[in-house]
């Protein structure tokens, strides 16, 4: 009964046998191996236009080199209160931009609102040098709440981040979860909303480590082959990556694994509703649920070998949860069992 | 006939072995699974003493971040001027430590001369600002021209170094191919002279993406993790680096693999010995090899399918090469194959 | 009329004068000269203690290299929401701390309400690398706001601060000021309250270019010279901004011209308290005055000549003023002259 | 008998009469007052078309944040083995561009060599992305050497510069002494020659704190406000340091005190070639003179009262000087008394 993380799965089988298939014989290391070209060739035929492709190793590193890539002097991010960047990469998107300063927006479920974002924008003058300047929006997908934006809303996003000129990122951490929910495709999901580069997500949903920097436009990525070695992100043996991603990206893998973990989750959710130990914090979709529980329950639960973290959210928990109470995340992944599931729910009853 | 690079290689049976077996279940990630406590422990054993280690991606990251480690104001770090961490990382050194310099030491066989160092250390005073204060030294074991410091002279570039009580740094990306050379003991070859921070690389030698830092001090590395964390190299699933070193660490196999490079390298040293169309730039031990081949020689052999890279070295290739010479390094690997060394040296005769 | 900022203001005779009768003659540079050394013995004596004092250039360097001093790896310095360092540095002290953090909290009256200080740091767990560590709370002493921490919050912030191990910082680029309004010796404002580094601010007061950093534990200090040079802010001939504080510490003129700043403030706030026009915005000290105009009556007072600016605070300016009325930020300075003040409250009448 | 340094001396009684002056009233802070404009438009007349001029603190400030403005991802600037921003500015360079490299080029009398330059550059291929990529080229004019780059090898070293694309700088921390040792105008000893960036210094002749960044293409300056202030180098009060320059610049006072401590330095070097206890080093012009004395004569000089330093060069001091001597630095100023030199060079003989 493990709802830790997703990162807590292991790989699939699938992505074992494709590294052990790749590791015989010589290739060209750094990224030029004919199996590296041929992935990244897979990249345009699923988000159906040529893109620039990087691998590298965490999505840490994605988020914070694919800010280094748009930044300015002094510059600004602007994300949710919440967002992975801000809260969970240990100061990395700081670090790998030189200091950008990761500006919070504040926002219902987890979730940027175009509002806010339009009057925290509105406070940076081009005259006004002091307050630094803006460089990029970025949103979770689904993001740390596990919610996810819908097609209006990242068109809303979109348009007031390129009314300033700015560039926008998503953190697509676990992207396959959330193209499963909203039943979208990889292109509907990000540029044909106006998303300008993506943190594209595969370790979470069963490869090891498998992670890549997505520029829609391929002409703004000319600098970053150097932007990723300068980060110690460029490995030498970079065919082990591609290898995964190879058996992901074939015959609708990470599809279905991530729709599994969805699934996963429903069941969750739907324990949850019929409980009477325990609520759903927010209505979630894909593969988090947020749970409000007696801590009794909470430690009925671990004693039973259940495991998951307490959400350690800026505001959120102090508003949702009562005396007595506090909020676990729980996780599904590609691994979770049906049968994990059910004997969670049944001692929550 | 690949004599690129031994990072051409891919994964040993082995490695691809224990990734696959530790792929099954959950396991807390982040470095916190037994197995990634096990396989710290076994660096201890190995090292005969308790060492603060770390895992990361590549063997730039293990460089600069151990250079973040120990870096001061205005810090610099005295290196061969050939050295990998001034010639071959883009920067990331200067990058993760904020500006720290490289600062090029002279010496014969791509090593750093201990009078040389003397000399370049006693120029900053403590009272003159302006010129920083150096940090560290790094020396390559093996380095990069193929050559080997030996007990002595390691002993005698850590005196000077701690003299000045500044850190000693050892890159050893090939670290077990510089063991077998020297038949040391890995306590032989560094704490025991004197070294206080190594980089481990098994990448080169039959893993995928297995690095590491090692602290033989740990109280040295107190601060490491927010370093690693921040420079984004915490893997979230550390359990598949964790599984390659279990697998290479286990019954000798790094030392086998290892000699086996090394011997394929002796073997290409002895034909061009017997070729009146090649030398040996210079004497190498190890799994790297310096050839001075005509021009028409290296097309003839490129022709017949061999690869290998014609060596920039800064300043080495113009002394030793003549009018139509080119500078080959060849480098060998726990995969080449005795075949493909004797093809190509019979076809130097 | 001129209320925009007290940088508006030009230099007092005296420190003119101190600048002039040390310009003849050779001294040595780079902090070396008996006026540097002769300074910096004046702030023992101010400060009633050994201190460390570093001239510096602008309130931005003092800032952002007092924390780069203590910085730690993924470092968070905790501010006020509002506060110079986060809101007006243009991203200098994370570009400093290469990627340190300013994590806002909230508080009334432009100051860190120390209960949400506290539930900010519980967000920091010593084995949750993924945060990053708090390494300095930073206060401004007066604040962006006007107002002025009482002696018993500064304690019940150090106390805070100190049970986690971190540093108080205090930003006193109006320290003068906060002085005159407090009735408080340097001493009992700072160190003795418990703050551990100052950023001395004296070019607002009357000079031209004179700030500093005063560690109050020398040990702490003993990086600093290379983090300052490295910075480029050790200026050559540091005689020049030894001058200015020679000059400024003496008789007490530094606090005689912070007076008549802050009274002249009190007039413009009796002014606002007797109009029908314009109010307070909220109760300030020293010299910073926030008032609600109409935007009409604000349009009138700039066609008088009047000069101020519109306050861009993030939240409060949306909460206070009604329609058709605007935040105006009025700040007096040394140079102020009564006449000025008088005929703008006349304006308002 | 001063001859440590030229930033030994104090400020020309023009420049604070001029500080004085302008200390009057109130007037626009950060760069906004009239004075500071009429000041950047004087730079376009002295320079005989429009530039982008902005003024800093220091020196090493103006050369490093030069070079953040045109820096790339792993970026290298070539520069003379023995410049100032690799010897002298404590890794600001690196430090205020996230880590680029400061490449040495041998050159003899500390001149970068155009065939070195150009065999220096080669080594860096568009594929091998591991070495970084160059992004300019500086010089120093006059070098840290005494000595000057003629017309014809400024053109030489621009045109192997820009063949690469890469920027040009020119530190010109003594520029006034460049120009009337070879007696060219400003234009001509920069951008008609090829020059893009320069930092040009008032300091050293007769000013306190008065540093500019000229951009000779404005374009490439769009960024620079931000990456001045995010580098702390924006001065509130800035008409202080506009003050200086339009003193500096009114009448030629530049150019007069900048030949008057270039005669001072013919009448040094007059006297070394005619004394038998020491000897130029080598051949300098303008303010600097190298000289090889015996320790005997360097400690009764000192004995007599004069101070300089003993030049800490990386090579040439060890070729240089024979069994007993050193190699003495002297530097002449605007406020250097010929007495003083006569005394001096009576001493010699």
């Amino acid at each position: 009964m493990i709802f830790a993380s997703d990162n807590w799965s292991g790989a699939h089988p699938a992505i074992n046998e494709a590294i052990t298939r790749e590791s015989a014989g010589m290739a060209a290391a750094y990224g030029e191996s004919l199996l590296d070209k041929a992935v990244e060739k897979r990249f345009n035929e699923i988000f159906e236009r040529d893109v620039a492709v990087f691998f590298v190793g965490t999505g840490t590193a994605a988020n914070a080199l694919a800010f280094a890539a748009v930044n300015r002097p002094g510059g600004v991010v602007l994300c949710h209160r919440e967002a992975h960047v801000i809260e969970d990469e240990c100061g990395a998107p700081e670090f790998f931009t030189h200091g950008a300063r990761m500006a919070p927006v504040d926002g219902p479920d987890g979730k940027i609102d175009p509002h806010n974002l339009e009057r925290e924008l509105a406070r940076f003058k081009p005259d006004f040098v002091h307050a630094g300047q803006p460089m990029a929006v970025t949103l979770s997908q689904p993001g740390e709440a596990g919610t996810l934006y819908s097609a209006s809303e990242i068109e809303a996003i979109a348009a007031i981040t390129h009314a300033r000129g700015l560039t926008l990122h998503m953190d697509g951490a676990r992207f396959a979860n959330g193209l499963c929910a909203t039943n979208q495709s990889p292109a509907d999901m990000t540029w044909k909303k106006g998303v300008d580069i993506l943190s594209f997500g595969a370790t979470k949903n069963g490869c090891w480590c498998a992670e890549a920097v997505v520029f829609f436009d391929p002409k703004r990525a000319e600098q970053f082959r150097y932007i990723r070695k300068r980060g110690a992100q460029l490995f030498s043996k970079t065919r082990f990556v591609a290898a995964q991603f190879s058996a992901y990206l074939e015959d609708g893998l990470w599809l279905k694994l991530a729709a599994h973990a969805n699934r996963m989750a429903d069941r969750l959710r739907d324990g949850l509703d019929g409980s009477s130990h325990a609520r759903q914090a927010w209505a979630t979709r894909s593969n988090e649920v947020f749970a409000v529980l007696e801590h009794a329950t909470a430690e009925r639960l671990r004693a039973e070998g259940a495991q998951f973290y307490e959400w350690n959210a800026p505001h959120s928990m102090h508003d949702l949860t009562g005396p007595g109470e506090m909020l676990a995340r729980l996780v599904t992944s590609w691994s979770t069992q049906e049968s994990d599931v059910d004997r969670f729910v049944s001692l929550l009853k």
